[in-house]
């Protein structure tokens, strides 16, 4: 029988007993098709694996691309070189931006990876009274999307309230949709610190995986209630390791990449989690079985995950085990090296989403009448994304608000997708000491215009410039632009392949970091200012929220 | 909050590290809503297990409901009772007599239990050429079963020469339109005794499960070759369990029933096989894991298999654990006594599915001008459904065979569905040693109108009887009829309940053994000489054929 590839002298992974054999793997048509020793066919080409160990490529079963600024085909580019050879993406970005058209271009594009995808079950975030958005995802969109083959599970659930609170709420007529059309189809959920009756109600649901942060008394007690376990980087410790092993959870549990920065991207993907859980002390067959067997389970890709007959033949090739060194790739049982280039455009219509009016000086003063205002000020946390809900007294000089000499920044968030022309103003602590602004098209999860600054002239420069390049990361010093990343495609994706947008991305971080702003993750702590669904006073084209209560808080008292 | 049913003082199943753990339910609409200490609901219902083990509802992964020669109603009405809450049917035999319209019938009629089905593949067993048949299952069949949510999984593929060696065959084209309709579906198999290049090639199809007789050695070899192994009772062995244990492999097989005679039915369904694994040495918790958490998984069954929030509330009360008595069972949180009773009805077009004429004892006469024959006899074998190819020479007398002194057995098998009046004969060894003959219309896998006898009479009175009643399993002795299972559903269903059907199947065994009949089962013995893909000799409408080269083999050389 004639094949195309033969792999011989490799240490192959079992995935049944989790350990490496000495076998041979023969590839035909993209798929193996049979792994045994000593294999003797008549192979277009053999490799000789000298020893090195083959595992199956690695499943992210929970990821969104358009963390990284890029579409399916940069990221998978750069993804496959580092193992990742199937994505399940939510896809939930450019759907807040475009909708259900913009789902499916982007869904459209091509990949050297196989990229599955999600159904993004909360666009917007909250509700179309809260946060003004480019597209919606409602009962029809959700038929439509279960009809694509393409889709294997429902998106990360987060409105809690609605899971447990209301039975009529959009997010449970859109899991009943789901149950109904697709029995089988696994629905995915985000439910940070729940526990007890809460939890059970949430998972009464219908709603069976969680991958916010862990600990092991979190898992086990998720596991417990029948929820999967998708591990991420902010996971990943000793003791949930420890956990992990002691309790025998490799088949309920597994890794997943979640968000990964562009500039984070270029160093790694699933395979830097892998390799951290493994130094954390979780044994590498355990680590590996649990990114590619488990995670294909919990999806029913029952074509992938293990390296047997009839599976597609992704494989890695490990010079160092323990230490998760990858040497080789092969994504449908071609060297990734060798794989031809994917289109990596997008629709014109995808290219003009900016659609906001310039705005003066003149529209950034905060009038007001009264000598001194109580004004409610959004506080940064120097760590995560959580904010803190403060007030503070301001005087009012010639009938202005005078928050410069507090300190503060001035923050804009103006509606973006010419529906109704919304501005919203907020004031920011522990951000810009210096003279500049900080502006983008990428703010979580409605993706308005957002500017903050501590000066006008910087603030009116970057909105400009945001409008007239459609999109992208700009900060600006002294009236002058000092960083810019594009991001024309949706005001949210870069065109540029992915090392040049990281080194974009760096100098912003530097830029930002000059004017003062400081934080573990700069970009994600400005951008998920305009979240509504992390804590704790966030704002939207609408306004600023208490997020808690989901209670519109005014500027000034 | 209030829910319908809370179980309290309950040992319950941990799926998760298959322990028990002293816990109560609480169950709302039909699904559990809680598991957890000292729960206290406003329930409609509280119920004391008093220390009983619970567990989930057991999930029958591979089995046909038409082996136990009755419906989805009466099936499932019995078969809860002994534990099963949901089966996965593979309904071949209806669709063998009736087609699409017929399997699309069968699945309508509603059962207590959650019956999920299997696309029928091979309809036929072999070739349109080889066998007559009522329906036919073709690419555009498929198409249409692979748009009802009902359909779960590809029914056993059995074309081992299709499968493996004709890229095109109508089974390959099959699979892969599965797997481009649906590709998250599993494809189930029947893979008997094949080993190396020749199991590679089978799963390299995309075909991953086995439900054929196993040995550690086959078991092991399957489940690397990356095949699920469903156990049922002729695999149940010392050494099959210990290797289950030795090598870890819950997560790669479970146990299934496959087929059940009514007359075992009422005796036993899944239970007996845990209850078995069990007294083979597998541990109970690793037996009820195997047929619960595994095959749910299997077959990506999200909502079932396990004891926790969101679940089908199927429950079982067992009173002694390693015996596997069961006390009561639950059907989505209804005590099964109470569940209403389903119709058991069936469209009338599929009770007039005897289409034959009626023959005389002339149309029996083997003529034939020379003075002696040799003759190719089907020798039964007391054990099993395998038969030999003996050849043994006759005499003529008047110029018609006498097969009567040699203590032959006349068979004839006749084309019932009115598509072209095939009759074919056939000369069995080691059946019936006095006057009678047996005849019946559930007839594997085409499911013609067969009758087997030693005197013309009896067959002619069989054969009338069958026409008469459209369809059932007849037993003649000296002229009288001793023994009659109407079949009047498609000629191989009963409409009576399964206990009443049971005692009437138990008359034909006993009519079957005074006429000489002596087999394991003599019932599929009997209806197995008709079945094309089982070894060795068998015979259809069209005539013998030799199994293994589908060649067709003439009465007399």
């Amino acid at each position: 029988m004639k094949i195309d590839t033969l792999i011989i002298n490799g240490k192959v992974f079992n995935s049944f007993n989790q350990t490496f054999e000495k076998k041979d793997i023969a590839i035909k048509d993209g798929k193996i098709e049979r792994v045994d020793s000593d294999l003797s066919y008549d192979a277009k080409t053999t490799i000789d694996a000298k020893g090195k160990y083959l595992i199956p490529g690695l499943i992210d079963s929970h990821m969104h691309i358009e963390s990284s600024m890029t579409g399916p085909a940069n990221f998978g580019s750069v993804a496959v070189k580092f193992g990742t050879t199937t994505v399940v993406a939510d896809a939930h970005e450019i759907t807040n931006v475009a909708g259900l058209q913009g789902l499916k271009d982007f869904m459209n594009q091509s990949s050297v990876i196989d990229t599955f995808y999600a159904i993004p079950s909360s666009v917007p975030s909250t509700r179309t009274d809260m946060e003004t958005t480019g597209g919606v995802i409602g009962l029809s969109e959700v038929s439509e999307l279960l009809k694509d083959k393409r889709i294997i599970c429902l998106g990360e659930a987060m409105n809690f309230k609605g899971i447990v609170d209301e039975p009529d709420s959009l997010i449970r007529q859109i899991i009943r949709l789901c149950q109904n059309k697709r029995p089988t189809m696994p629905l995915e959920g985000h439910c940070p610190k729940y526990s007890g009756e809460d939890l059970a109600k949430f998972v009464a649901s219908g709603i069976t995986s969680d991958h916010t942060f862990q600990t092991p008394e979190t898992m086990l007690e998720r596991i417990n209630n029948g929820m999967y376990i998708q591990f991420q980087k902010k996971s990943l410790s000793k003791e949930n390791m420890q956990a992990i092993v002691k309790h025998n959870l490799y088949e309920y549990a597994g890794f997943v990449t979640d968000d990964v920065m562009a500039d984070d991207l270029v160093n790694g993907h699933l395979n830097l989690i892998v390799k951290e859980a493994i130094k954390l002390g979780l044994p590498a067959e355990k680590a590996i079985y649990m990114t590619t067997f488990t995670p294909a389970r919990r999806m029913s890709l029952n074509d992938r995950g293990v390296i047997a007959p009839g599976r597609v033949a992704d494989l890695i090739a490990l010079s160092d085990l323990n230490e998760f060194k990858i040497d080789q790739v092969f994504k449908s049982g071609v060297p990734v090296e060798e794989l031809p280039p994917k289109r990596a455009d997008f629709p014109k219509y995808l290219q003009t989403t900016v659609h906001a009016k310039k705005i003066t000086k003149e529209d950034l003063i905060l009038k007001n009448s009264k000598e001194k205002v109580t004004a409610n000020i959004i506080a940064v946390n120097e760590h995560g994304t959580f904010t803190k809900h403060e007030k503070i007294t301001l005087n009012v000089l010639d009938g202005r608000v005078d928050w410069q000499s507090a300190g503060l920044s001035l923050l804009i968030v103006q509606e973006r997708y010419g529906k109704n022309g919304n501005m919203s103003f907020g004031l920011v602590k522990n951000t810009l000491n210096k003279s500049g602004a900080v502006g983008t098209t990428w703010a979580h999860d409605h993706h308005n215009l957002m500017v903050m600054g501590t000066n006008l002239d910087d603030i009116v420069k970057v909105q400009h410039q945001l409008i007239d390049q459609q999109g992208g990361y700009i900060v600006a010093e002294d009236g002058e632009i000092t960083a810019n990343v594009p991001l024309n495609v949706g005001g949210i994706i870069s065109s540029e392949p992915v090392d040049i947008l990281a080194m974009k991305l760096k100098k912003v971080r530097e830029a930002m970091n000059r004017l003062g702003y400081v934080n573990f993750n700069e970009i994600m702590s400005f951008s998920t200012l305009s979240l509504l669904v992390s804590q704790e006073l966030k704002i939207s084209d609408v306004g600023m929220f208490d997020v808690k209560t989901q209670e519109k808080i005014p500027l000034f008292d």
